[in-house]
């Protein structure tokens, strides 16, 4: 084991002083042409990379975009974080994606990481939504663009889209089926979006007088819990006709159960997802759910975050989109209409 | 805009000494129960980040793992960043992926980043294979475990999966069902994977008497191209009856030009891929493919990297896994037979 590649290995094989080096690389000073090419041959034969914290103090990109997300193991975080490198590789960006596991301090380290030099600008999906935390982020030099943040406000760039409308129109779009009994199985505690997507299931049954807490269960997000939550359903003495899940994922976890028990989606019961990820429309049959813009999102996140490095003010901009009701196969009447 | 939180920061809010913090929060010294609540409240409070890079010297873990893959906008790639996010949480650990554009000095600049503190461990996918790049691998202080990995030999570990056999059964599978004019979409250029696919298609063609250079197209492992070059195959005098492409997101461009052209998948035009990606399951009909086993791979390394932290001997370990054939939907026996 040795020391890591110095500016004075580069220069010894180089055949230059470290001076030589150094001005060669940050181009400072009068170099010739040859010497030049000298220097960087042998950077580059060596494997030589400068400390990036100095090189972004001195202004040079990393052409790295640090992206933060709870985690990469639902398809929902997967596929924002392969939007955001789609739309990064399209502005010859590189992507650094970050994972937290949800700890707030493990946030806050790989925030301090990336916004030490490591990246040119950060894009943080659903932060932490603590004020101190927050205020620590909006006093950074890097630029920094939220992603789904709905808590305490901010003066940085926020896109996100609207939860409440959508679900509101996934139930309305039940009941217009002439379901009387639909089952919601609900987001992770805590998450903003799954209170945003009960909230609108308790409004759109309770305008109809349909609202039975009964038909309401704990979820996570996950295909697991899906699954399990709506055996739960099922078990019920009087069990609901039609399944609305605050995820797509959940919603898979629902079909489980459903096929599992011998029973057809959506002959006998009906089932809504939340996000449209890409296997909604691949599964058999095809989901029907809320469409979450996650392209458009992470495309519009890149595009203030290379407008922030380019010196545009980007400050204050919050991007709303609206969610919009995808039917496809799994909704249908319920069998007894 | 101000200066980063400092030391001197928390020792101001805690009203201590800076020497006081900072034997606190290093577990250095003698400090009362009380000091080292109110120090580390104060830390938490300002989201006070110790100088990752230092505490990495001072042999605290930062619990995070890093990747380096060539890029995420590949189904391929994004489901290895995936599986990898999958096995790393499993373990208590997240993930830092980092893409590289393919680009040599981006990916010694990720390299350098994480292993210089910012990670505990590294894994690279398909690292450039430089004699000099592997050495300075070889030499850090930080254990890497490499995924396919396939040219100059080093000690690293090294998990990776054959495409040879896997190829090889494939093109046989077409073969078998009685195909004599197979067209083959290529994988990109300078991949040794895709060299052993193209290898394997030429010596089971070449076996049976039925190696024709024209139905060979170069490709690029992208969906797009592979549209493209069923167009070209489509074109010939003479068309193939069956397309091998070497990755599932290739097959998918194939089938899409296939239907394109008013024809079916397989009854006019089988078609098979290469990898098994979550897609191939689910697309319709479902592609007959070759299992690239990305999960049990991620799984392996994740664990060769847990055991080197543990201090185990893991250096010179290679795990070699097969691949498979996977029959679905979209072979079957040409028209004409």
């Amino acid at each position: 084991m040795t020391a890591p590649v110095t500016i004075a290995d580069v220069a010894r094989l180089a055949g230059v002083s470290a001076v030589t080096v150094s001005k060669t690389l940050n181009n400072t000073g009068r170099i010739s042409e040859q010497t030049r090419a000298r220097v960087i041959q042998a950077a580059r034969d060596l494997g030589y990379v400068a400390n990036p914290a100095a090189r972004r103090l001195r202004g040079a990109r990393t052409n790295l975009v640090g992206m933060v997300v709870p985690e990469l193991v639902s398809p929902y975080f997967a596929e924002v974080a392969r939007a955001a490198a789609e739309a990064a590789s399209s502005a010859g960006l590189d992507l650094g994606v970050f994972t937290t596991s949800r700890d707030p301090a493990r946030e806050r380290e790989r925030v301090a990481a990336l916004s030490g030099g490591l990246a040119d600008g950060l894009i943080l999906v659903v932060p932490t939504d603590d004020p101190q935390h927050l205020d620590v982020l909006q006093r950074s030099r890097t630029p920094i663009v939220l992603i789904s943040h709905f808590g305490t406000p901010t003066d940085l760039p926020n896109v996100r889209a609207d939860s409440y409308h959508g679900a509101h129109a996934a139930t309305t779009h039940l009941l217009d089926l002439g379901h009387r009994r639909v089952g919601f199985i609900a987001g992770a505690d805590g998450s903003s979006q799954a209170h945003e997507r009960l909230r609108a299931y308790r409004d759109a049954t309770g305008e109809r007088g349909l609202l039975d807490p009964d038909l309401i269960r704990p979820g996570n997000f996950t295909q697991r819990r899906g699954f399990e939550a709506a055996r739960e359903l099922l078990d019920l003495p009087d069990p609901p006709t039609a399944i609305f899940a605050a995820s797509d994922a959940t919603a898979f976890g629902a079909m489980d159960a459903v096929k599992d028990r011998g029973l057809r989606v959506p002959q006998d019961i009906s089932v809504v997802g939340f996000d449209d990820i890409a296997a909604a429309s691949q599964s058999h049959p095809a989901l029907t759910t809320v469409r979450h813009p996650i392209h458009d999102m992470s495309d519009s996140a890149l595009r203030l975050l290379s407008g922030a490095l380019a010196g545009e003010a980007v400050r204050g901009t919050v991007l709303d989109y609206p969610s919009e009701l995808v039917v496809r196969e799994t909704t249908a009447p319920p069998r007894s209409s």
